[in-house]
């Protein structure tokens, strides 16, 4: 077993740090009248332990009671990763043996249902993440049936909405992920011209990203690299094909910097060859409304009225823009790179305040062009910052 | 909109395939007495379909009634990435507005169970993938909610089951996914020496894969590259860190290979130096199970009378190994490489056909030591073909 004095145990922040989130989110129990917190999401299972491993893809939950340290219950075989990068102490890390994954109709919350009622929560009222990819239809179906006694709340987003603002510890990676982002954004551009492969600059794209700077690099993002080329900028989400770039094809790339699993995310829009003019136009257009709408951004603002300032910019250029442009970020593991919780949008009331971290992403598609250029942006005191150095363009390449 | 005829179209599989998957699918629905079926499964989707976006982490599925083309159901902004990589033709790609996405209580699925209703589906016995990640507990509480005459049955691993036998087509991507990974694994195992950075390998690693070869390359894989160094090989699962590897360290790399979504996983482990006689020892005790076990895989066998085997090779040197040793593999996305169907695991009765892929992975844990050598295989006519062509071996690099 794990020594806790292991000099491989890698903890990223220190237990003071671990304690006040801890603390933070038993208040907003509280609130909500939940005794117990079972958390599936593994951002909120690394929010408040620390524990990174890819393991999430069997049935796995963070225990989280009203006092003392929380319990992590996953797969045997990952308790020694649990060991080796959380503060959880003997007793607080739960392994369910191998023959209970994958095997229906076994299920390892069937051991998790006895290991809550053991712990005194058989009547508890419990809060379970619903909208939650990593809670399952069938793994709450067989947890509610081992606690029958047991009254359920719906508590998806609730850690969600503590980590909107962050501390000074998790702005230092987010700049740190900011700066990754920055450096594989200028390897893709750097490797996109006429007669290359979409590939051998995809290659690039992570190389850089990981490979990082002389002092720290990045782990894997939550998504891939979004790479659209061609009639595919007329759409998000596509990966990139097998495909020798021609001079006059339009690249769209969405691209992630993952520091300690801190993320942020930008766009950019890449022409090879000479820019068609009403792409250029475009261009235009839209660095006037980031312009705008970053001068905007401060504590006290609604992230509606951001939402609605680019809207109005974009309208005075007879532009019609109703979309969301804009969400939380932070942690991130796949299949999101937001957190879920405030967006830009019209309508969404929430506050921003120093520490919010927001991915600004106003894409525009827009007769036959679309072009994409977003800021990931720091609320600060008086302000926003941009985490990324990338120059603010339509890149041209040939 | 998207013209059929547009030369970006890019659908990897004939009509004639996908026609002849539905068909196999149609049979397993009619022998489960499932009328329609709602998948949340991407690999799924995609089996089906060929519809490839990173666009599942908002509510999405296709509908397969008894008859006639699936319908796709997701998100507005990703109906023209359907449109540009399926056959499904005008009015069975049906995208919902953006104020649906984490918009709550707004959900798409209300909009679904409309679209269900309109198509005659009020009444109908419903099959939905309760163990997918990507049916959420809150979706599909309001898709029944939506739909309250409908009956629902758990349909989990039902088109899962029918991927389990690969066409030609299908095997002859996971031959390319093969290829790639070897190309990986040998850039990894070549940079990795005392003093390098682990995230300079991880790089090399990442790029290899994707930029493949001359006439095609990988695609995102559905897991990070799996880095264990030091001690952390006591554990699976985890990334690399920000640390220069020194002599007499181990690693335990798992990494995979992806062609169009077909993929396949395979690990080794690498001294940094002399490895100690323990670790050898381990390493020949293991070589001579593999070599056991793929002599006696083939068409016939059953999946528990592997592992039973690979328990009783290394029972004669004194191992106790009762944990699965293996899973089907094919299509993936994240955040798993397997199908979740057949397993090498004593009991699992499943019986291998020609056509069925199984990642061996018979990694031991014993004495401090671990080591990793595994192997995906195809199911032959007369035995079983590795897809990697990696040397099988512990590498030593110094």
């Amino acid at each position: 077993m794990h020594d806790p004095a292991d000099s491989d145990r890698s903890v990223v922040f220190s237990r003071q740090e671990l304690q006040a989130r801890l603390a933070q989110v038993r208040v907003a129990m509280q609130e909500a009248g939940i005794e117990l917190l079972v958390l599936s999401d593994p951002c909120n299972i690394y929010y408040l332990t620390g524990y990174d491993a890819w393991s999430f893809y069997t049935p796995q939950v963070l225990l989280v009671g009203g006092d003392g340290d929380p319990v992590w219950f996953g797969r045997q075989m990952d308790t020694t990763g649990a060991a080796l990068t959380t503060w959880l102490p003997d007793g607080h890390i739960v392994g369910y043996p191998d023959h209970l994954v994958q095997n229906p109709p076994e299920h390892p919350f069937t051991m998790l249902a006895e290991q809550i009622r053991a712990r005194g929560g058989a009547r508890a009222r419990i809060g379970v993440e619903k909208a939650n990819y990593y809670l399952g239809v069938q793994a709450f179906e067989v947890l509610s049936a081992g606690l029958p006694d047991a009254t359920w709340a719906d508590a998806s987003l609730l850690v969600n909405w503590v980590r909107f603002i962050k501390s000074p510890a998790e702005i230092a990676l987010l700049r740190e992920a900011g700066h990754l982002l920055s450096l594989s954004m200028a390897a893709g551009v750097a490797a996109l011209r006429p007669g290359v492969h979409e590939r051998e600059a995809v290659a690039r794209i992570y190389a850089s990203q990981i490979a990082g700077t002389a002092s720290f690099g990045g782990l894997y993002t939550s998504s891939p690299a979004f790479f659209m080329s061609g009639e595919r900028t007329a759409t998000p989400h596509l990966p990139w094909r097998d495909r020798v770039l021609a001079a006059g094809t339009p690249v769209n790339l969405e691209l992630m910097g993952n520091r300690l699993r801190y993320q942020v995310t930008q766009g950019r829009s890449v022409y090879l060859g000479k820019p068609p003019a009403p792409l250029r136009q475009l261009e235009h257009i839209l660095l006037e409304a980031i312009d705008e709408v970053l001068a905007f951004i401060r504590p006290g603002v609604r992230c509606g009225e951001v939402a609605g300032l680019l809207r109005r910019v974009l309208a005075r250029h007879g532009i019609d823009k109703h979309s969301r442009c804009g969400y939380s970020q932070g942690i991130a593991y796949p299949p999101t790179g937001g957190e879920m919780t405030a967006s830009f949008r019209e309508g969404d009331e929430t506050v921003l305040q120093a520490g919010a971290v927001m991915h600004f992403l106003p894409a525009l598609w827009q007769d036959q062009h679309s072009i994409m250029i977003s800021e990931p942006v720091v609320v600060t005191a008086s302000g926003c910052e941009c985490l990324c150095t990338t120059p603010r363009q339509l890149f041209v390449r040939d």
